[in-house]
């Protein structure tokens, strides 16, 4: 009787976020004759706003929003006056939690909306980003490159693994905390040394994880945010690594670890291994007293999740915020100047909306860079501390992890979500995201914080989930060794050394074969995505005006035969028949995916 | 009344041990008239024999008792009958508890009686050993002699300190097992390189700790009893180390580790490194299977203190001993044929009597070598697993590691006992053992399996404890590094890398004097051995027929001042006068010892 699809653009245009100033069209449609249709608006946290739908023939019922208060989140949904012989009845109609199709709901307080998410400006990545194949790269864990191997200024009292195959471990006392840091001795030369094997791979940047002076192996713990962790090299050697890299037409992304120091940091201190002046918990007249916050000093104070290890710092400091991110001699401005292109923001859930606008500023100069942020969930709507976070809203991130992929990616490939479930919840962060964020995407199938892919969802289904990470929309990033075949489950097992003289060569060939798809198929960077799936296949379609990829997944242990005629197509596509050709009875093996290639089509409708 | 004296020659011959079939002498003295006395033999755990003892003039009564019914521990006391009005009335003399004079007791049950140590056959140690100063080496903890400081086939899964300074660590998991074994990677190079290093120090005997395969640092977990570790190098590496301390004249025993095997040796087996045909764990046909015992195959097996890393063997088992000390072979045979100069057996209290004689009697083709237990308590009178221990009467060890002297040295160093219960205690152990034991003690101010002496007693009380090391009967071994200045409490603290950087010279040189008097002293290496004290002074005395050595000790805070007089010989001298002119009136300030030599003296009485 009523139907309303936010993914149709029958009904809802444009599709997706809205920029500010932009008009935003829906359209329900009913067979009812003599009722009226409200389009309500809800501000995130403000006002109801409420839109007469004016009346269109067949049925449809029609308004048009200029979204111009401003950026952020908003809410919508619609109320419908029904009259009746007992008078006025109202009805919703709203969002049934994932996007799309919505249901009527009788009560406004069980109103679920659907999501308008309004970003104040398009923060186009600079162009090589969105056609990279990033690595990531665990500095300690990839390769020593140093002729005899020597590791360069191994820390006192740390452990040194006795050979690369070592499983790693932490040395932790009965409380858990860990006493004494492991190292197996990786460096920046090591990188430098495997440029021609990332290059082999296919690899266009690198993605790395802290490589300032810190006391743990991991290094998000930073003592000195203007060295180079003497372990890993010389000022020399990074700029080596960068200039090497350009050259190579490869590109570089650090790590900044804003949101905390260490606690033997210059500007902490504890220890005293900075000497009696330097640092908030030894000199109470440091000039970093007020970057920390001590509830009794020096040994009580505030840290990251209650790490010790990790007093926090007031990001709302301006003396922390000048040296960080100030126009000059500023942690920022150092590293810039070695040619970086970009950075990633640890913890951003941590950093002010403030703190950040502030580092898109300063890194604005560089318009070759790129800023992305680490946000394990979608990062549209997240909630943290209390305060809805505008990240990807403009002039903020340009990009952020996306975790949420990697879940459903394993989800559907360990048959805990279906393929419905995985194209309807990949449509709606599509939806709710700005659209050169979700294209901007940071995908993973792994990070330093997570198990290893393979050891995930196993040998065969891997082959699926690195065909999944190649053709979804975003920016695929690699973590090192998951294309050699390593595995392990959570932190420290997912942090071995790379295994040079043990590659798994068909894991290392999937890779490469996907990487060179992914390169040479403009679809696969520039495309729009939409989704479908038939029983438990789940098919990608990336599409461009000329041409449009496909990628059929069948996790499941038995074969299938897809019927044309049966597969769900979450939205209209104008060149929807020519896919026949490709998927009517196309027959999927037991956990296999095909991919297809289909050119010369028409725009979708 | 009645007076008796195991340490007076008056009352007692001959002092202290008694050889099998030698006549002991005992005199009672007494100013009753009419008594009768016995002299009382308990032997150990056996029978009560009775001697009447003779009435000679001037109240002195008298037995001598050929001792001709074996070896073993026997008590003696004396029984006196006294007749009164009512009747004959019974007293017993026996010991006070701590041997020299004795006391009354009223009821024969309550009497402690006197130890009589009864041996076989004086076990006389080669020349080479009496005179010798030991250095005991921690292998991996001494030096790696690699000119670029490499490790050696480091182990699979172990870390490597990252620093030669870094504090050992145990890393342990929840239930506070070794998870992973900690290597600095000392080696037998490394050893070969420092031998000019312990020639200057005056070192003329190596002790090592243990250097066959073993999983651990410490290597008290054997693997194979026929290889080096490879991590301390090859056979060549360690027949290079023998050869050259020979050309050097100095000397060097194997730690001999019989008792248990490591759980994962080539005997054992149980993680299957050895594959799984070899090892009792894996193959219950393996022909191993007889040297353990198992409670529950393959999991629950009787191993040393419950440590399950260490399968305990069972040492009445013909094919271990014959593995162990056969005549060909076996594991003695192949590092005798080396040329090495001796074993220390660990855990000898774990080690049948049987097993050790077998162990001597493989050694006895050997005369150069010397066969060393450790024991840790008055290896005289020890009982371990309900049975009484031989293993100082003969054919069996002739040395034990002389840990209660180490006791008495930093009780008395730290003030928790006086210097009359050092004198009397060191006296008691003199008597207990037989002589050529008691001279061949093998002395140490701490070893891997004790704190460190400059830990336990301080700076200035370190002075004194390796003053009396060196003056003490027995032969002195020095920890590696003691005389470096290491401190550290209990392993693994104990096990620091030699600080070659490092090496405290005040500490170097007080050892290296002491050691060059011990060696141009004859007296300190062959001088019989006797105490005194005044108040908490003590004095140790070793003198020969001709000459006379006195150290004396003040421990206290504050200055003293002997006099003649009132010092307590506990044995009489025949020199006596002779000490008068060094002692009388001698002022030692706090903290001090001080020793002089005296010649041209005449023999005890």
């Amino acid at each position: 009787m009523y139907y309303y699809n936010s993914w149709d653009a029958d009904f809802k245009q444009p599709f997706g976020a809205i920029q500010v100033g932009q008009i935003m069209k829906v359209n329900l449609k009913t067979d009812k004759e003599n009722v009226t249709i409200k389009f309500i608006i809800r501000r995130d946290f403000g006002a109801r706003s409420e839109f007469d739908m004016q009346k269109l023939g067949g049925g449809i019922f029609s308004a048009s929003v200029k979204f111009d208060v401003g950026q952020g989140l908003y809410y919508y949904y619609f109320e419908i006056s029904e009259p009746t012989d007992w008078g006025i009845k109202k009805f919703y109609y709203g969002c049934s939690g994932l996007g799309g199709e919505g249901v009527l709901y009788m009560k406004e307080n069980d109103v679920r909306p659907y999501q308008a998410t309004i970003f104040s400006m398009r923060d186009v990545a600079p162009p090589w980003y969105r056609e990279a194949v990033f690595y990531q790269i665990f500095p300690d864990r990839f390769h020593n490159g140093n002729p005899d191997g020597k590791i360069n200024h191994p820390k006192p009292n740390s452990f040194i693994y006795a050979t690369k195959e070592d499983t790693p471990l932490y040395v932790k006392n009965e409380n858990g905390d860990v006493v004494r840091w492991d190292f197996f001795g990786g460096n920046i030369r090591g990188i430098i040394e495997k440029i021609p094997y990332l290059k082999e791979l296919g690899i266009t940047a690198l993605y790395l994880n802290p490589i300032f002076l810190a006391t743990s192996n991991h290094r998000y713990d930073t003592n000195d945010y203007l060295q180079i962790d003497s372990m890993l090299g010389t000022e020399e050697d990074f700029q080596a690594l960068v200039d090497i890299l350009h050259t190579e037409n490869m590109r570089i992304v650090l790590d900044g670890v804003f949101s905390h120091v260490g606690k033997d940091s210059r500007y902490f201190n504890l220890s005293g291994q900075y000497g009696s002046d330097v640092g908030a918990a030894k000199n109470p007249d440091s000039r970093y007293i007020d970057w920390f916050k001590f509830t009794e000093y020096p040994m009580n104070y505030k840290s990251w999740w209650g790490i010790k290890d990790l007093p926090e710092v007031d990001k709302d400091n301006p003396s922390f915020r000048d040296f960080i991110y100030g126009d000059t001699h500023s942690v920022l401005a150092k590293w810039n100047q070695f040619g970086i292109d970009g950075w990633r923001l640890d913890v951003a859930d941590e950093l002010p909306d403030s703190f950040i606008r502030g580092i898109r500023k300063n890194l604005s100069r560089y318009p070759e860079t790129i800023l992305i942020g680490e946000v394990w969930e979608d990062a549209s709507n997240k909630i943290s501390y209390g305060q809805r976070r505008n990240y990807i809203l403009g002039e903020s991130l340009q990009a952020v992890m996306n975790y949420p992929f990697r879940d459903l990616i394993i989800a559907y490939l360990t048959m805990t979500k279906t393929a419905q479930d995985l194209a309807y919840q990949m449509l709606v962060l599509s939806e709710n995201y700005p659209h050169d964020i979700f294209y901007n995407n940071f995908n993973n199938l792994g990070t330093h914080d997570t198990e290893r892919i393979l050891t995930m969802v196993g040998d065969e289904a891997n082959d699926l989930a690195v065909g999944m990470l190649f053709s979804l929309p975003g920016v695929p990033c690699i973590y090192y060794g998951d294309e050699a075949g390593l595995t392990g489950r959570k932190d420290p097992k997912n942090r071995k050394y790379f295994p040079w003289n043990n590659i798994h060569e068909p894991t290392y060939g999937l890779y490469r074969q996907w990487i060179a798809k992914r390169r040479s198929e403009k679809t696969l960077t520039q495309g729009k995505f939409t989704t479908f799936f038939q029983g438990n296949t789940l098919g990608i379609l990336r599409y461009t005006d000329y041409e449009a990829f496909i990628y059929v997944i069948n996790p499941t242990d038995e074969a299938v035969k897809l019927t044309f005629e049966d597969i769900h197509f979450l939205q209209k596509l104008s060149f929807v028949e020519r896919l026949r050709e490709c998927l009517d009875e196309l027959i999927l093996p037991a956990k296999t995916g095909q991919d297809f290639k289909i050119i010369k089509i028409k725009n979708m409708v």
